[in-house]
């Protein structure tokens, strides 16, 4: 915004509403004042519900900028064997700081509806109690639970014209009885092929791949 | 390598050679010494050709290992309308340290074979005398050469089963005489969907498109 001047005319958008155009009328020192038509939908979200082992904070805020582009609107970030316990105290993980990325890319992507973010520290917990729930879907939803894993047999799924589950593990993955947790839930383990991709790669990589 | 001990087996590769298993046998200051055994072939390349115009010095990094880890194994950085010129003046574009960021890329996929980096200051005697040649390609491998576009009509092809060129505009886009431009000698413009993404996150998802 800080390169705005009076009478230009701006793309904007209500957060968790329309999109539409928006006139410079005044710029303040701490606001600008802005004549505003919001007339059009924000693009259509991806039906994905991303599971991840909290990653470091310089990537974390990467991750959250991207999925929040791609359209991702629901995120976990889970605590997993191989996730260093220092992540968990960075200030990144404040409810505003969290904001703060995902609104960056939505803006990116011309989008308005915010992202839900939960915290989960406790694997096994989430896993048997909460994400057993998410996994069964309802009548009219099943999604299709996937763990991205480098020993999986079967190469990830494309075009799956479903809502979907993914869960992404931290650097040097999930650790077996970590992945037999999540199969016993239902889960099924995907590949994504001989190479092992950092997770701000592999995450629009498979959502590309799914949707 | 700053965590290995004297007896750990590590996954080895010899630069554009094979990938194997080395035994630690001794930790000197400024080396160590491995019993090696190169015996795999490393992983499939990607038969496409990555011409981005060049983005900021720490979007660059990002962006050489991504695409060093996908198996991108030709990258043009080109300049364009919207390309900061001091982006040009950046210590990164030293060999050395592209080849630094690239390797990274290449120990994150467990691949050795170094992609190769062109810089191109012009873009129109660029696309005009070099790239045209490189879009009509040989009589058994004749690419197909794609611009990302958020204006286009057509959306980006999936599993084309052909090599590729593919363009990336810098934040902004190509302007559209330089879209003219690539037209002009071949290029078909596509989109990705109505979602704006970023460089780091349109290069993993086009390719996985793709390929």
């Amino acid at each position: 915004m800080h390169r705005a001047q009076i009478g230009d005319n701006l793309t904007v958008g209500l957060l968790n509403s329309k999109i539409g155009d928006g006139k410079v009328l005044a710029i303040k020192k701490d606001h600008i004042e802005m004549e505003v038509c919001l007339t059009q939908e924000p693009p259509e979200p991806i039906p994905l519900t991303l599971i991840v082992a909290l990653p470091r904070p310089k990537m974390l805020k990467r991750i959250l900028q991207s999925a929040a582009s791609l359209g991702i609107k629901k995120i976990y970030l889970i605590n997993s064997w191989r996730v260093e316990k220092a992540f968990w105290s960075s200030p990144l993980l404040e409810p505003e700081r969290l904001k703060n990325e995902l609104i960056l890319g939505l803006e990116q992507a011309k989008d308005t509806i915010m992202p839900q973010i939960h915290l989960k520290r406790l694997f096994k917990p989430f896993v048997i109690e909460e994400l057993s729930i998410l996994v069964k879907g309802s009548s009219d939803n099943k999604p299709i639970a996937l763990a991205a894993h480098p020993k999986a047999a079967i190469p990830c799924p494309q075009n799956i014209n479903q809502s979907a589950i993914l869960a992404m593990g931290p650097e040097g993955g999930f650790i077996d009885i970590e992945i037999e947790t999540l199969e016993r839930i239902g889960f099924s383990t995907v590949n994504l092929g001989r190479r092992i991709l950092r997770l701000e790669t592999a995450v629009p990589f498979i959502v590309s791949k799914l949707f």
